[in-house]
């Protein structure tokens, strides 16, 4: 388990497919622990969303002690769906999800041995949000699985460097194993979460145009709904240019099909 | 796994007998997190060895927030000597151990059993030192199991909440499992930590009037030696009584016997 074997070892492949993205993290010193957290479970890829100028911050830079070109190396980006246009699957971390659109919450025994499973499709995301707040329900909504670290007490919720911690473990027990499962399901190019994005846009501009009245007026709930069910399955690219054929058909004026 | 549960288990008896003792702490916010790291997992003792005035630092309590009680109840003490006096049973944490004359680092899966095991019998400490230094030899010495905590790699080393964070959910685990095994070995009264110090004490004056002459001249590798040998037995406190009779013995006039 030293640092000679972590650079030689294979398993670590996939380590290098997950990135870890802080949403709107609000404390320096917390980014700069959750490098630490990368590094010391063999995860090198950090993502900031939002919080402009924080990895720069003196705090975040003396508390990353040793792992500074983490910080350096960090992808910022302005917007979830910016951050996670080219990845193939996302896990959002929450404590509890309030509404009942979202997906359920799951705990690391399925949810890694998925992540290790997609990263070989592509890159994948660990996503967690602000310290005071945690996720919005339209984040966790952009993601295919929503994570729950189990602790002994709900209250107060892990330290936002705690839970990267325990996720990072997470990926590198996963990695560690005697063999990755070969996974049943189908294992063609995944579609990404822009890609994604484009064919909810379609639909939805679609099914308004064709006089959709959302439940209760509200499409932001048809949103989480309408992710949610696409998010649920482990399509391939060419499963979502099927689905997009469906919706071009649908677009164009009735009676010409 | 929710906070209910928590609350009506009968494994948390086990966790009130461990006590978390940092070791001249450098960083405030370190101890604030510590006590998120301990209440996320169930344990609820602190205790703080020099580094005056560090519980009551600002930066403490903002970042232990919900967690103030915590650092208002830690024991504070002078020396790790005063800290475990009343222990049966002390884990020091290390990355790794620069003399031989030290108890060799054993992973999880060895030292949380026994921890668990032992506090059926007293007291238990997790001992973690200084941020920048780790414990010191004698401070080492002074705990009967060292455990290093596994890393994909080696440096940095664990931020210190976060090493408290990963032993304190390894307790959690070992709490939760099916059962505690009943180890088959001896489960009389365990001697504590000053009824080891005492006896150590009066063997080593013993000897030194004895004309003894530690190797190199050098008295605290000896202790150290000494220390580690004794600790790595499981005595009961009648053994240790049976030790002590044994030095009082040799402590007559010769030819006295």
């Amino acid at each position: 388990m030293g640092g000679q074997c972590y650079l030689a070892c294979p398993m670590t492949a996939w380590l290098d497919r997950v990135e870890v993205v802080l949403v709107r993290p609000e404390t320096p010193a917390n980014v700069g622990a959750t490098c630490r957290s990368l590094r010391n479970f063999g995860l090198s890829r950090l993502c900031v969303v939002g919080s402009e100028g924080i990895t720069a911050h003196p705090l975040a830079r003396a508390v990353a002690h040793a792992c500074e070109d983490l910080l350096d190396g960090a992808r910022l980006c302005a917007t979830l769906d910016e951050a996670l246009a080219g990845h193939v699957f996302a896990v959002g971390t929450a404590n509890r999800v309030r509404k009942g659109k979202l997906p359920p919450l799951e705990g690391p025994e399925t949810v890694f041995p998925e992540l290790a499973s997609m990263a070989s499709r592509g890159d994948c995301a660990l996503v967690f949000g602000p310290e005071s707040t945690g996720l919005t329900d339209a984040e966790l909504a952009r993601c295919a699985r929503l994570l729950r670290l189990p602790t002994a007490v709900d209250q107060p919720s892990l330290n936002l460097s705690h839970a990267v911690l325990l996720a990072a473990r997470e990926c590198w027990l996963q990695g560690s194993g005697e063999k990755v499962e070969e996974p049943s399901e189908p294992q063609g190019e995944a579609p990404t979460h822009a890609e994604f994005g484009l064919l909810l846009e379609r639909i939805e501009r679609l099914m308004v145009g064709n006089g959709f009245r959302p439940y209760a007026g509200d499409m932001e709930l048809f949103r989480l709904a309408a992710r949610r069910a696409l998010l649920r399955g482990r399509f391939e690219r060419r499963d979502l240019r099927t689905l997009l054929t469906i919706v071009k058909n649908l677009e164009r004026p009735q009676g010409r099909n």
